[in-house]
């Protein structure tokens, strides 16, 4: 019944544990007759507490906890914690401290599933496994799954400001409900920590990179706190946003400084302070010197001079910095591509060793599609993390269904040729093409008070995907929307098929129906809301979309070879030699690099004018499948959630045609050129679009 | 399970319908066997859903809808709709439009409940009715009921921005997803409509009165109406808040002057185009010329002038203009409790006839305590509505428990003597003091997006009394409280009783510990969080505190008597005369009307100054007590509603403490007395609490 309290509004997210059929129930119930788990850390009760919840809710029965492993028991122990386990002597090693085993096995002739890792929270990790194969219906009678993650940093960035307002948030406020912190720990905050646990998410830095002074004051870390506390039972480190200007603001110093002393001893007493009320707090993310925030180089200092004034004040207490790499200059007219690059490459290795540097994959900003971040593979001696964005800024928002799946993979697995073939950016991160220290990937956090979480139901799909890329950078896009689907949904193959088709060409369609062929940032300055391709008066020339397209009457596209602004040239020789000539340029990247006429001949036999708005009819054309296919999944859906995803299907499908219609009559109006015959010209004039305004929209 | 998504979070609010124990099922089934409804509507059809939701939740087995009353079946009908009903030829004139009767009748023999009314509202009306019954544990067998709403306008004033920030909001953002309206019409907002009809509020005003000129753009129209589909069937109209310089913001007129031709025509041509979006659209809700809102008076026309220029936009579609009394002007010295009676007693008599005024319960701004408005009474040509503040801008946010039907009642009750005793204000409302064509009363609503609705279970009671005071102005606080206490937790006397208690008790609390002994307005200034009567240096008198506590080394207190700004003559003679003598006001009164020497000698034998202590003391030592019942009554309430009070009430008790050494240290350096004899000094110095700053805090 619609507006029932307990429909399925989302809030489960991907843990919903729903009964089973009866007549399937027996069987799973055969393999969760008991849970037998020696240790005693808080760790544990939540592992125990997520097992009886899970199978509780799919078989009817919660599983008790017990001390004898009887047929069908669930043993969940270290080594340490069980001497059963400990004499099956299995190797363990390349678990890790976060790894797991889960196999079927045998003691004292009884079939028992044992999960075991070298540490309690590799415990709980198994514990997730097993409620996610069960969840998917996978049989539990064979088990023998080991699994440990490849970054150890796996973190979600809030850009939660201390009024709950989000920036590039697009799912209501905040969920961090500051004002009744600390007192007031609300139960939505283990649901969260249950979520980022289950896909082996290990850190939170809570407050937006364009960070608040109060973010330091005393009664924030006190309410910083009160979430670790929630949060550290299921293996989440609480991280915080400091701005470097703090020594000023809420110091009382006449500088900020890095080299100063004072600024140095007032970092040290701030992080002790920190430490005292959160021990294991994680450390510092840092965005300094980038679009108006303060940093070091108001100082005259470098980036590393900025992170290590951080790194060395949390060192004692084994904290990190995590420093993004995303900078870039209103007084720096060089291509924004390549700013980043040519402020760290050159300080490679002067980061103090418990730096990392966060670097976005793209070098703009988060588009529909980029090439990877050059300085992946070229920061040998400075560990480098990722930074995706999960919260669609510029991919529609909350109401656009976009599957982030393939966009992560695509990056993960571009070759950076940084040590040859196969230097994937994956490969990067894990520390494989050079020795990182640290390893890590972080992800813009989709997360809000809406009751689902993420703003759609689909949403929630991109955070289980960034959790899963972060245990595994080669992790399949497609396998895991398969993973997630079944689990959101139902493992039922004729829903979870073509769920996942539709997943899986989702993104592809918003390039298409946004940005395609390497078009990058033709959204509506500032708010990032729909097409305004046209705006060219803007104070910086990088703010304005012209800035990107470069259209004009003899062609579009931004020459980054040795012709334009020779961004191509911060790549290894083999890549840059790729994208050098336009030839060899993917025809997805070819925007991105080459200023090309309009009469190009593209692969598909088409001019580029032809083939740019067959990419954007394509665009809109794909919306219109996924709304058909998804409507013939209703069979498979509840009612409110089947009705969310129908209704924002519409909207994108709406606003797939806005983009469409107006790119393509801004671009005409640059070409000068007729529309190729048998294509719909835009429904409204260029002006029209033109005059469009969003003065009340989410997420500034 | 703490955590678990479906634990007791709130969201069902009043309208619970948990399962009865299995032994009372029965009995309750019995009267609830099926559902007879042959009315069509989209009215009866919700009434025959919710009595479906209802029985079924607490019996396990919901009546089907049938087509001939048997035995035990709930007959829902007009005479109109059924034949039976129509042959009973009961007298149901005195129901009018909205009211209803449920009576235990007999059919064919067979015993059957009958719920009828003169319009399928009324239906609805008393749908709900037999369910709060059924769930406050009432027998169902010899019903016999009947009740009818004493006024027409039963309205939530909702302070939501555009950009979903709530203007003295502290439940969350704005429940009003503007984003993603009019295409998704989220469920909440038919859960919003059901226990808004449930305690009969039949109107909204969805945007805040301090509006935006956009409110009332094409877009907003669009999704105001789409709010109005849903809402529609449950008998709730919709309103907007026009900005009064709407017409040069986005009609580009030159003017706003209500009296000017194309100001007129603009105002016609704007409602004729939401009456097109919205056939049932209510009205507006005017705020002009108050804290720096545009208004008529900028054209030197009179709050007549701007009210009857709306007026005659709506009235050929049958809407009305509730127009605001809050006025008070920077540029006007009159003592502010002064400033609406001498602003709208002059034009008495000349609003439209589809205007009606809406009055504050007290002439100064939503105190702990006001006297009564002097308007009531004193506009005997001019309809008055009440307007009650629900969310507690003054009385503790979301965290105190505040229960506001006593201070609904004591301002209902209040007696006028417009026409003599008798002339309460509930009377003036209900149009028995002078007959008013148009009659209302307003609350400023509570509700924002968090789960439980109002930011703590405790003030979704003030959303529920509120509605029950719009439907029977003469009620009692007490005997709502014992209503909404069974329904929100249980019907177990052992815990209604005390519950009923604590919360009878808890307005007088926060007076005690607030602002006691006619005080006001004592609160940090423009966020309203906490004490801070030390402030006297802000450029409008009437922002400081100081201006209302007028303590100085002599006494204290606002003298409003003919010695001081004669604010009590704005009484009738009756009542005036009370307040002009210090022996006849009442003490908690005493300092709103009198400046008081510090030795005066009170009814507790005390002085003056060592009563005023006493009352701090009582109001932190009654938190105290509160705080340990609520203790006691942990087994009759669930885990996660029983520790959210319990943490709420810890900070109450904290805040109360901080309110009392506040302003005890304040008023002892104003009235250098020591304390008396064992009184506990503040905690802190006078400097500290001055020192106490709150940037970032929610309702701003």
């Amino acid at each position: 019944m619609s507006g029932a309290a307990h429909a399925e509004d989302g809030y489960e997210l991907w843990l919903r544990y729903k009964p089973l059929p009866a007549a399937e129930q027996s069987a799973m119930a055969a393999h969760a007759s008991a849970i037998v788990a020696p240790g005693s850390s808080d760790t544990v009760r939540v592992a125990v507490d997520e097992l009886r919840r899970g199978f509780g809710g799919m078989t009817g029965h919660a599983p008790e906890r017990a001390t004898g492993a009887g047929a069908g028991a669930i043993l969940l122990a270290t080594p340490d914690e069980s001497p059963d386990v400990a004499a099956l002597k299995l190797p363990l090693g390349a678990l890790g401290k976060e790894g797991f085993l889960i196999r079927s096995i045998a003691i004292g002739g009884q079939p028992v599933t044992l999960v075991t890792a070298n540490s309690d929270i590799g415990l709980l990790y198994g514990a997730f496994r097993l409620l996610e194969l069960a969840e998917a219906g996978q049989p539990l009678d064979k088990l023998d799954i080991q699994s440990a993650p490849k970054l150890q940093l796996r973190v979600l960035d809030h850009w939660d400001n201390l009024d709950r307002t989000v920036e590039r948030g697009y799912a209501g406020q905040s969920i961090w409900d500051w004002w009744k912190l600390p007192d007031w720990k609300a139960p939505r905050y283990t649901d969260y920590a249950r979520a980022n646990a289950s896909i082996g998410i290990n850190g939170a830095v809570l407050n937006n990179v364009n960070a608040q002074p109060a973010s330091l004051t005393a009664p924030f870390i006190a309410k910083a706190a009160a979430l670790a506390d929630v949060f550290r039972p299921y293996g989440i480190k609480v991280y915080l946003s400091p701005r470097f200007s703090a020594p000023i603001e809420i110091g009382g110093l006449k500088t900020a400084d890095p080299l100063d002393p004072e600024v140095k001893a007032w970092w040290k007493a701030k992080a002790d302070e920190i430490y005292r009320a959160i021990p294991d707090f994680g450390g510092f993310l840092v965005k300094a010197n980038s679009e108006g925030q303060p940093g070091p180089q108001d100082y005259h200092r470098t980036h590393a001079d900025g992170a290590n004034v951080l790194a060395d004040a949390v060192k004692p207490h084994g904290g990190i910095v995590m420093y993004r790499a995303f900078v870039y200059s209103e007084n720096n007219a060089e291509d924004r591509a390549k700013q980043a690059y040519s402020d760290f490459k050159p300080i490679d290795g002067k980061f103090a060793d418990n730096v990392i540097v966060q670097v976005k994959n793209g070098a703009i900003d988060f588009q529909p599609r980029e090439p990877f971040h050059p300085l992946f593979g070229a920061m040998p001696k400075t560990p480098l993390m990722m930074e995706f964005q999960i919260t669609k800024e510029y991919l529609g928002f909350a109401t656009h269904l976009v599957y982030l799946g393939p966009l992560f993979q695509e990056t993960l697995e571009s070759d950076t040729y940084a040590h040859g073939k196969g230097s994937t950016v994956a490969h990067v991160l894990e520390g494989k093409v050079d020795p990182y220290r640290l390893t890590g990937m972080a992800g813009v956090a989709n997360i809000g008070s809406d009751r689902n979480w993420s703003g759609s139901v689909f949403n929630q799909a991109n955070w289980y995907a960034f959790g899963r890329f972060a245990w595994d950078p080669d992790a399949s896009a497609e396998k895991i929307a398969a993973e997630w689907a079944r689990m959101t949904f139902t493992p039922d193959p004729a829903f979870v098929a073509p769920a996942v088709k539709m997943m899986m060409g989702s993104r592809e369609a918003a390039v298409d129906y946004m940005t395609p062929l390497g078009l990058a940032h033709q959204m509506g300055t500032s708010h990032h809301y729909g097409p305004a391709p046209w705006v060219s008066d803007l104070a910086r020339p990088e703010w304005n979309p012209t800035y990107y397209s470069r259209a004009d009457a003899s062609g579009i596209g931004f020459d980054r070879t040795a012709t334009g602004s020779n961004a191509m040239a911060q790549y290894a020789p083999p890549v840059a030699r790729m994208f050098a000539n336009p030839k060899t340029t993917p025809e997805t990247l070819l925007l991105w690099f080459h200023h090309m006429p309009w009469d190009t001949r593209m692969a598909s036999g088409r001019t580029l004018w032809a083939d740019l708005i067959a990419h954007y009819d394509a665009g809109v054309a794909d919306v219109g499948t996924m709304r058909a296919e998804w409507a013939k999944l209703r069979p498979y859906v509840d009612a409110d959630r089947f009705a969310e995803t129908s209704v924002f299907l519409s909207i994108q499908q709406r606003e797939a045609q806005w983009w469409r219609d107006a790119s393509i009559a801004y671009f005409q109006s640059v070409s000068k050129r007729p529309l190729p015959a048998g294509v719909t010209p835009p429904a409204q004039t260029l002006e029209y679009y033109e005059s469009l305004r969003f003065p009340i929209r989410p997420g500034n």
